[in-house]
């Protein structure tokens, strides 16, 4: 049966609003090129929120004659929908917060790739240019804050976890928003929509009106993250190392519920980071933390950071099992020593300009058969390097388990190579196979085929 | 083991945050006297909310050294808190809902007692008075909106329902909040708690930032049916029939999910109200709804209303089944409706002063053995006489069930004794026997001891 | 040339938004009854804000066919203005300011009567009843803020008085307005206005959206000085005594402008209760100010104060001459100190509970030719009460001068006499003679005919 | 003696309170630069506010040692004051409304002509691209309000003016904001200052709490108008005609009060726009103004306008005089016929889009002795035309009058010299003198010694 389709015609809600004739022009003809696949799959993901595909092809597939385009007008623009999915709407009007993510995906794959990305001022090719596109984009976004303390707290974790953890991110998220925090997560269902909901009625319940729920996107992954209507600030960086600098730029804290290799990917990211010689000393609140049935999943991971990172790695995050308020204080207390650390440096609240990011970080890693082939993971290099080679590694399997251009390489050419020291590829195999059998791979319903093979 | 407690002291939120010192003082000698027991286990209820228990007795039993005091000062008054339940909470601080709840409760048992019900100016014996006194209550707890067009919904059902009754109530609410409607209920959990959760959601996915969402409640009920604190305009009407004139004068429309006795009184309460002559050609929207496997529940409530008051009654309800977007969508088009009657008739938005109600319906109905017993369930008088009869009937039944005198009076004297038309008689009879047989008496976990008897 | 009239039906802005029926029906009838004439006399003043004519029998008299009436609806009331001053209106619709105003009236003359003034509940023999009067009036007024810290100066001085005092006073609240400071004053022109105005410039600048401009006005007087529609916070309180026992329990700080004998009045007034045993200790900021040319002003009201209260009453006020900016530093470091006060005190910060008003300076004082005549004015008696009694004999001569009432008593049988100790007397004789040759007894453009008579 | 001056630092209050450390090192390493000198000057203009000095080097001369620098820091930026007028400081600290203007200086002088005006994607030699920037200028500034309905009135007019035109302007302002609509002026005192005043107390009275207060300047004219912190939208503009433009696109309406050349440039400037082909039929409410003592100089404009471009221009404006409430009236209706237009031809409210301006009114023009000597002002050619040229004449001699660069010319080389058809000499020359008969040429206080001469 085809699924209900709705046409129709939006206009803008947000910063939008206001366009000279030469950016709706441009607008126009970028949405009409090369970008308008990339444009009308991520519309349409926005639009499809709440399904249970997590595939874009498949969505792509199900609402055929889906198209989107810009309607320039003396005054500014609109959009136009054809065919798009009915669950957006409501007695044939759009739902005012799918309406405005619309916007951000206009706003963040043509406007930003305009005026920004591509746009000389900013030299890509170093540290400082890449910082200063992925800042522009946020407070393009409107996402960054000047006056509020700090209190953004971002969850990373799975998008397919089990019932139980799910409502165990709620309960982390309610005891959040019941001290005043805010959320920030990739989007999508799972560990990132049940800190939303959860904080939704935390701040409910205290009467905070203000309660920002950040969604921090990619094009490669919001057809299978797409954004919870709740999201009130949603920005899509250009590619997953923006995403990843975005997050840890804005977030006064970061807590880790279970997941699969994304979730890797995120931690090697981070402790890449935070090992870095240069971030000494710098408070950044860290918890790893599920219910009961979680803690096997994260003593795998505390021993794989042993393994290969070493003991003084595993100092920057706690383990917390089953203690959702226990959680939510560590995190307020921690984003209060940010603060206390930021005003004596005179670092920003909505920006931790201070945070040093290696080019190893902010290189987007292309996960070719051949990128992955060639990855360095061995032990003679400082662990912060290693961090980066690991989370690369992790990156790569992320994509060719979900990711269109990732998915059609291995189809085509098999299963990525990996290889390194032998200690560190038999742990990471069994943290994998461990994700594997515990279905952390993929959402319920299909059985794992890895993406991925380990050469010895 | 004794559950955890907490001391505090607590300053005013509300409108009583500006008392003279002679109400202050009256405040006090009231709160000392005799309604320091009532104002006692009131709020109580209000810092158990989220416990299961729902017996105010054995809420009272667990907390016994809870102890509440009003502090005079200088400037107005505080409220101390002794051996306080400490989920009211978080970190040493009383949630901001919780707060609010804590002194409507003071507002609505002490001030309200003292400045109104025993107030020579309010005529208790005239239908009038009593309307008159209802809307002062109302007016006072600031929960009348001056300036708002119709959109508050009041959903009425049990609080005592199953998972997937519970989880439809909460879709309804989600698409009437996507609709931009209020919801009003009785507080408590169950029927009364879903669809103001899943406004909630649906209210932030349109960006709708005043969603109002009304609590109801009665001192003999608050123990057993204590308010949410997403609730954030709570009023406790001095009794059973206040409480049930302030639902159909401040609603715009209602919705009935499946309960028990206490739905089947409200239903009669409304219909009573619906049928008689003067409120001819008033819109009123009214739907009963619930999922696929409550058909059979409304098809029984429907028998019992056409064998009793006739089928003239069934038409000021329409039955729903499994559709929530539909009962979204009646409700909205009626309180359209609504809107062009009151405007037409020049009354209020936010209070329905055209609505006849009967000092049948006013005068408060005391459960003793004597009254049940005197009821006239006869046909031979008007359809809306016979509803009033039925739903003081009703009424009885539930005392009997929750209410802390109904018990003891059954406990102490046996089960009401009941009669009428034979015809009748078995109806009800049918009807609670059906209730009982699908628990929808009490809790879950208890079984149900009756507390009538139908004598034929 | 008859002036410019308006027909028009006016709907409520205000509290008065949500009445029941009963409260229509009782205002329906006070406002055709005793009360009609009286609140058709406010609502005139009110409408003719900003004319010259400060006579309310002159301003009756320019619009004879005024007339204001309730018109009940069944959600609420609407007023029904004819032949209302069409100043009023801007293209046939009434100012908002002004339709504030009017409802202010409707509720200070009509409501309050009703349900404040006339109600059993307060005690109008007691100090306390009579101070619990005055703070309902000003709740119901919602003129009280409970949350902020204290700023509102109230300034006191001549509706009558020169170009360069005027522009002063608007210096004088400009300068307070910078510095954070709201202003309340009697209403009318002159040093009731300029404060205002000033204010508003000086909030705009520092970009102050909640600005509170408090009119605190009496029926006797409404029609002379009829409030500036700038006025947000307009009360009428029902006597001189209860409008001046309003001010100086609102009052952060007073500034006294240059006036006449109304001013002297309150003078007198205030020191009389600073002057009280219990009030020693409680800081109050207060502060004659003028321009250059007032200084001789201030030395005679100086002199007056030592000859007749003596020195200790001089230290309750400082004389600032020709410093707008040092008046309003004087008064922002006061309201700091105030604040502390009622801190430490447990005061509130919107209402001075804590300052002891006699019965002296509470009950009216009506000012016949025998009251007048039998005021106790010599030395042998406590300052505060010497206070008392002078403070009436200025009440006297203002009604004589202003007053309908008094007016006409004085057309009726002569000038007032005054007697008492010859010193006390002869200073009396100069301070009135002064105020008389500076042409400071009545609005420019009459000869100023003595109302009194001191007899030796 | 010297003024009183104040050392501070100062922090953002607007939208420059985000900034990348990119954009802080470009604005540090311009302002120490080529712009320090423009951004030293009119920063000391703001700060100078309410002085008397309407001319830049005066006003440098009199505050030698004022600097001012921008300090950067993690988090964005300070401004280190030194030797700043004492006036725009209330007891040590900023006031708000000069604050926010001192980070308008630096917005729209350094970070705008580092990102905007020098910025390769905008085509300064295109009538689009100028236009395109002036949008980018304004948005920038965040004075356009896209849910607006069209209520912004453009006021023109002398800043030397009479009281009784200054008491006029003021009265105009008030009958606008008494109809609810906004003001814009480019800034400084007399006809630019009045209209604002009025407005503020027009709304007051009318409870309208969002009015805005625009204030359009350029850099070189901004020392002689400062704004005053009324103004809560300033923006400046690079040039003079970009200035003009930023007018005439932002107004719904313009009122024309008296005043001196720079009046008449800008009705040249305006009517050279309206009589161009292209804007035939396009709503634009203009009137001129003043008092009964103006009424001569209308006619004299009027007569000028009828002898060179003829009687066609004369149809786009109306002359009212003496009657404020009409000139209320005519912008109030005439903008809301601009609404329907805009909503017709689906054109923005809040900027003209449609309105043709032709490259001959956008192009800078510079005030040489050869440009001067070169005008066009001959009747063979379109009015438009000779429109644009008659403009550029008024602009030289307003550059000769107050403008640094023109002052220093025409001290060096003596007055400009202007010729063309003698009919067209002899009206300038007869408006001219006029204008200096009446002593609009320049502030009270100094004798007019033309800096142009009629060459015929």
């Amino acid at each position: 049966m085809s699924p209900a389709v709705v046409d129709a015609v939006v206009s803008p809600s947000n910063n939008l609003s206001l366009l000279s004739r030469a950016e709706v022009g441009r607008l126009l003809d970028a949405s009409r090129g090369d970008l308008h696949a990339l444009f009308r799959r991520c519309s349409l993901a926005v639009l499809s929120t709440g399904s249970d595909i997590d595939d874009g092809r498949a969505l792509l597939a199900r609402y055929p004659d889906f198209d989107i385009r810009i309607v320039p007008q003396e005054r500014g623009l609109q959009l136009e929908l054809k065919s798009a999915p009915a669950q957006a709407f409501v007695d044939g009007r759009i739902i005012q917060g799918i309406r405005e993510h619309l916007f951000s995906v206009l706003r963040d794959i043509v406007y930003v790739a305009e005026e920004i990305v591509d746009h000389p001022s900013f030299d890509m090719g170093s540290c400082e240019g890449v910082t200063d596109a992925v800042f522009h984009i946020l407070r393009n976004a409107n996402v960054l804050r000047a006056t509020t303390r700090p209190r953004l707290i971002v969850c990373w974790g799975g998008h397919s976890i089990s019932r139980e953890e799910y409502d165990y991110s709620k309960l982390v998220g309610y005891e959040m928003g019941l001290r005043g925090l805010d959320v920030g997560t990739g989007c999508g269902p799972g560990a990132m929509k049940g800190p939303m909901k959860g904080a939704t009625i935390g701040h409910a319940k205290q009467r905070i009106g203000d309660g920002q729920y950040v969604g921090i996107s990619e094009p490669g992954i919001i057809a299978a993250e797409a954004p919870n209507p709740i999201v009130n600030a949603l920005v899509i960086l250009p590619d997953i190392e923006k995403r990843l600098e975005a997050f840890v730029r804005m977030a006064h804290g970061i807590v880790v519920f279970p997941g699969g290799v994304g979730t890797a990917e995120e931690i090697l990211y981070l402790l890449g980071i935070l090992l870095h010689p240069d971030n000494k000393g710098m408070p950044y609140p860290l918890v790893f933390t599920g219910p009961a049935s979680a803690r096997d999943y994260f003593a795998l991971i505390d021993a794989f950071v042993a393994a290969t990172l070493g003991d003084e790695a595993r100092r920057h995050y706690r383990i917390i099992v089953d203690d959702p308020a226990e959680v939510a204080r560590e995190m307020h207390n921690g984003a209060q020593q940010v603060a206390d650390f930021r005003r004596r440096r005179d670092d920003a609240y909505y920006f931790n300009w201070l945070l040093k990011i290696d080019r190893d970080f902010q290189h987007p890693f292309v996960p070719s058969h051949e990128n992955m082939a060639a990855l360095d993971l061995h032990r003679d290099q400082p662990p912060h390097l290693l961090a980066a080679n690991l989370r690369r590694a992790f990156s790569g399997i992320v994509a060719g388990n979900v990711k269109a251009d990732g998915i059609r390489a291995v189809e085509e050419r098999g299963p990525f190579e990996i290889s390194g020291d032998a200690a560190i590829m038999a742990r990471l195999d069994e943290l994998l196979a461990a994700f594997a059998a515990k279905r952390r791979m993929k959402l319920p319903g299909s059985d794992y085929v890895p993406c991925y093979r380990i050469v010895r």
